[in-house]
């Protein structure tokens, strides 16, 4: 999906971005003027992500730094790790453990690199010991916890780094299919690629898919031919994050989006308010 | 001042207010496009309210009306006359009626196009009944009234629609000095030109003085003879809002700016918080 809303969002996110990353103050408007350019191309239907993705690479450009917020990433996945034990033990505690695992894999979508401060990390924690299971997402989670126990392939395309660990908890309870994670397959804002989710411990309960693109999404036309066909034939995909929705919620496949709603034409679409955490299936009948 | 972040948030602004004008659905990634445009004139140094200014202008010829928000303004203007008595109550019933009264016409200056709903006028008024005075606004603002009884003119460039009812409630209270108050030369956005101004009292006890110049916020190099000249000579002056804020903060002649900072570079430029209501006054010193 792709509203003009996106533009000046993406704008001010860019801003907080570059800055994030230590653009030099004089190169500032410079960098800003091409990604006003940049963003330009979302007024002929062309998702956020595509041009986040090009005005990262001027950001990588001007710090000459091919991966500007590896810092922030191994931080997020070392903080992730850190709270993955207690994380465990609420999910053994819980009367429904795989349904409470999802809750807490959409629940790390909350890690955001310009919305969030990396000391927010406790925040999700406080929040999760604070919800009851079945509290925290709204909506039923059974039908997504039967589809995945009666597959034979399932295929999570994963988010930021951080987040992946996240979705971890939920993975070691899938006992039967073969489970494929996804990542971005090259450094773009924070978003996970195969060395983030090797460093989530991921690499030992999942198969790691490279959509062999840098974009914060998932482009199917910039896909690598495997991802592609793992997409296409897996019995269940979920996709994690915002990005990942605005570039695949009118797939005809079904796909469960597990995602934190984090602005108001998103929460519009799925018909929810901003700051929900949400899951969300699109299919032939609802796209 | 401007920085680089005026440049998402007055296109964001600009997509509200081109839906509220009601420019029709098909015509918006048009206007947009062109707004794109108008917001680069900001990468040169050019303040938000001009750019703003010709923003406004592609909404009024896209929805063929010269003054789309006119609605807005009459009912900001009605709904703020209706509370004006007991305003008036409260500023009297105040141990420093005048201090009171210029914390009323802080107040009124959260009446806000895009950020507020018309109902949200009541908020206004809760907001003012819980504070008592002083406590509304932190600043000492016994330096502005002492300078307002020893003048023998003030000049008063007005803000919003609405607001100006709430700056009434101050001007009655001045007993002198020539009271001037200024208005935009045009339409714009839901600015007060002199027939809001009329509306709202203003007529009765300060004489209007037009910008003549359609843009919100005061730019000198754009303003009539007559309102340059009162500029330049009057004892003090105070600007309302943001705009003139914006267009007006480097002046070397001393202003008192009273405004709701909604944003967080001004916030930063004046140290506040933003939301919070503010008396900061430029002078060579401090510009």
């Amino acid at each position: 999906m792709i509203t003009l809303d996106c533009i000046p969002c993406l704008l001010a996110h860019s801003l907080k971005a570059m800055r994030r990353a230590g653009v030099p103050k004089g190169s500032e408007k410079e960098l800003f003027e091409n990604a006003l350019g940049e963003a330009k191309i979302m007024l002929d239907g062309s998702p956020a992500p595509i041009a986040a993705a090009a005005i990262y690479r001027l950001i990588s450009e001007k710090t000459g730094n091919n991966d500007p917020f590896r810092d922030f990433k191994k931080k997020s996945t070392a903080m992730a790790l850190e709270i993955l034990p207690r994380l465990r033990e609420m999910v053994t505690a819980s009367d429904d453990p795989f349904a409470r695992a999802i809750e807490f894999s959409i629940a790390g979508n909350a890690i955001d690199l310009v919305k969030m401060e990396e000391s927010d990390l406790g925040g999700i924690i406080d929040l999760l010991e604070k919800s009851e299971s079945g509290e925290f997402v709204s909506e039923d989670i059974s039908a997504l916890e039967s589809e995945i126990f009666g597959a034979d392939s399932v295929f999570v395309i994963g988010d930021n780094a951080g987040e992946t660990v996240f979705d971890r908890l939920f993975l070691e309870l899938i006992n039967g299919p073969k489970v494929y994670y996804g990542v971005r397959g090259g450094p773009v804002l924070n978003d996970a690629t195969a060395k983030e989710a090797e460093e989530s411990g991921i690499g030992e309960i999942a198969e790691i898919i490279s959509s062999e693109s840098a974009i914060p999404g998932t482009v199917l036309e910039k896909v690598g031919e495997k991802f592609r066909k793992i997409f296409d034939e897996a019995d269940v995909v979920i996709a994690k994050g915002q990005g990942n929705f605005e570039t695949l919620d009118e797939s005809p496949r079904p796909i469960y989006h597990l995602f934190k709603a984090k602005c108001e034409p998103i929460a519009e679409r799925v018909g929810c308010n901003v700051g929900d955490f949400i899951v969300w299936k699109n299919s032939p009948n609802n796209i």
